[in-house]
């Protein structure tokens, strides 16, 4: 397998796509492997395989590797009498910002390289959580309740203490806060908003379980991965998380009923169908009073959850062969000719 | 007023944008225009005012014009010993696909280039016409009932003829039908399964009135154009959608209640709020059994609906000067040296 591990971006979750690829190369060992960069100012640079470190980034060394532009069907490298081009299928590991929001996935789609990801729309509805309940109401999912509040608008939340604060569209944490009384407010959403203008509020659900399974559509068919019950801690800040992005070792299966499975992939795959081909996603789900709530769908885990699955470096062959294509549309000018016609001209 | 119109892009109503570039090139005549044109390959082209004709395009005469690229905060022309940028505000114009899919809105974002129009996420909830149904729902907003059908899927449609069937994802009433009874059910759902895997299906409703509304938002103040009755036809097909597009002469307002008026303008501002921000929009509202239901948002109207407001070259200046900034992502590599720090390396 020939695969392009594109990583970075102008994201807060930068660090993280850098941690994730660095361990994918180990991952994906057996794969030939291409690492192209994307550094906060949007420049695409060639990362030789053996300087897959966080030192050639947090150092700046990166800067002296080889810079790539997109064309049609690749990324090529220019020099005045030369022209390489890479092309073989990109994994979009871009967490957070550029990757999930869209942009990356509109980009590739522009200049017509094939890609692992979530398209465009399926970006809109994971990346912002007030979008993601749309969607689960749409596609009658059950979530957390929530109320959604505004920069500098008036505090109008209503539901009962302890609660989530939560920028609307971000992951790994970052900005979130529990908030067990009211004095304890204002400093919460002072910090969510220093991330986003907009803010999702949750109750805290005390004794709620949570599970994730991640899976994909290849072959016209889905495959999921084990359920993992994650580390219990009242909930994981950016620096745990940060480390939950570099994991590589396999999991066990959550202790859950045969019952349960069915469920969650039931609602898994409601989320995925789709909207979601072409895509990798994790989703992270919470079982309260016996009932299954989409907690947050990741549509680009961390290390691309590599740990959920038995044979990993086949999962992500087989989805490289089941990309969705986009239609080609190219224009006869049909109408212009009648017009003009029409006209005498 | 300096703006960059950029048109064309890969389409089924690709010659409907060229139609509109030429339109504006009328209407905005006192602003100093540059004309960017994206032909169906992707390629985009800097076109000479004065060969702002059909025929610069249907003849493929634009392809001897200078190529341009995207660069961070501009399009340059480069040649061998030179290199000239645009980087004016980009007028988004390019109709259905890539223009309002979301794909340029990406690109221009990535590249940091100002453009009026819808960003991605608005691109998202009104180009797919069920994601603009998930909107209202989540927004309270009343639009019509609908069913979805999927290519190859076994018919499920419970709605009672007569029928609307429409492509999920196309504007100007390509693929539309009004199916009156079961047997024109088949070649309809073939028409509009030539144009997208998914169908939307609503029903026909006798004696709607219907009435369009442009606005913008433009110093935290939202703008409204006249409200139009289009002229009523069973309904406009692609041809006479074609000419609509050319329209420039401003037309009379409605003769509609100012209470009506008040609850359209109420409807546009729910669905416009923050989402559509940096776009004018027309949305296109049903008055049924005295209901305002929400039929279409055209984030990118036919010539930017221009013969709805009076004074247009103001309206799109102002807009110019309000568009959402992006928040620029630097990273310091915090974490990175954190960690490296704390394993000694």
């Amino acid at each position: 397998m020939k695969l392009t591990i594109l990583f970075g971006g102008a994201s807060f979750e930068h660090e993280i796509s850098i941690v994730s690829a660095i361990t994918l190369k180990e991952k994906l060992s057996s794969a030939k492997l291409t690492f192209i960069f994307c550094d906060t100012d949007h420049t695409f640079y060639l990362i030789d395989a053996a300087k897959m470190k966080a030192k050639t980034f947090s150092s700046g060394e990166y800067k002296k590797m080889p810079q790539l532009q997109l064309a049609q069907g690749c990324f090529t490298q220019k020099t005045l009498f030369s022209k390489t081009e890479y092309d073989s299928v990109v994994l979009n590991l871009i967490h957070g910002a550029d990757g999930e929001d869209g942009t990356i996935a509109s980009l590739l789609d522009f200049y017509a390289v094939d890609y692992i990801g979530p398209r465009s729309d399926a970006c809109t509805f994971s990346y912002d959580k007030r979008y993601t309940k749309y969607l689960c109401e749409a596609l009658g999912v059950k979530s957390v309740k929530y109320e959604v509040l505004h920069k500098n608008e008036v505090n109008k939340i209503t539901i009962a203490y302890p609660i989530i604060i939560k920028p609307a569209r971000l992951g790994s944490s970052i900005g979130v806060s529990i908030v067990k009384e009211e004095s304890e407010l204002d400093y919460a959403l002072d910090v969510a908003f220093e991330f986003d203008d907009t803010v999702i509020v949750e109750p805290f659900l005390e004794g709620v379980k949570e599970y994730n399974l991640a899976g994909y559509c290849a072959n016209n068919e889905m495959h999921f991965s084990i359920v993992e019950e994650p580390h219990k801690e009242e909930f994981l800040d950016f620096e745990k998380k940060y480390m939950d992005f570099s994991r590589s070792e396999q999991v066990l299966g959550a202790d859950i009923s045969e019952e349960l499975t069915v469920r969650l992939k039931s609602n898994f795959e409601k989320v995925y169908d789709r909207l979601f081909e072409g895509a990798l996603i994790r989703c992270d789900f919470f079982v309260y009073h016996d009932e299954v709530l989409l907690n947050e769908i990741n549509p680009i885990p961390g290390s691309m959850a590599n740990y959920l699955f038995e044979d990993f470096a086949s999962a992500i062959e087989a989805l490289s062969h089941s990309l969705p294509k986009k239609k080609q549309i190219k224009s006869n000018y049909e109408y212009i000719h009648s017009i003009s016609k029409a006209k005498g001209k």
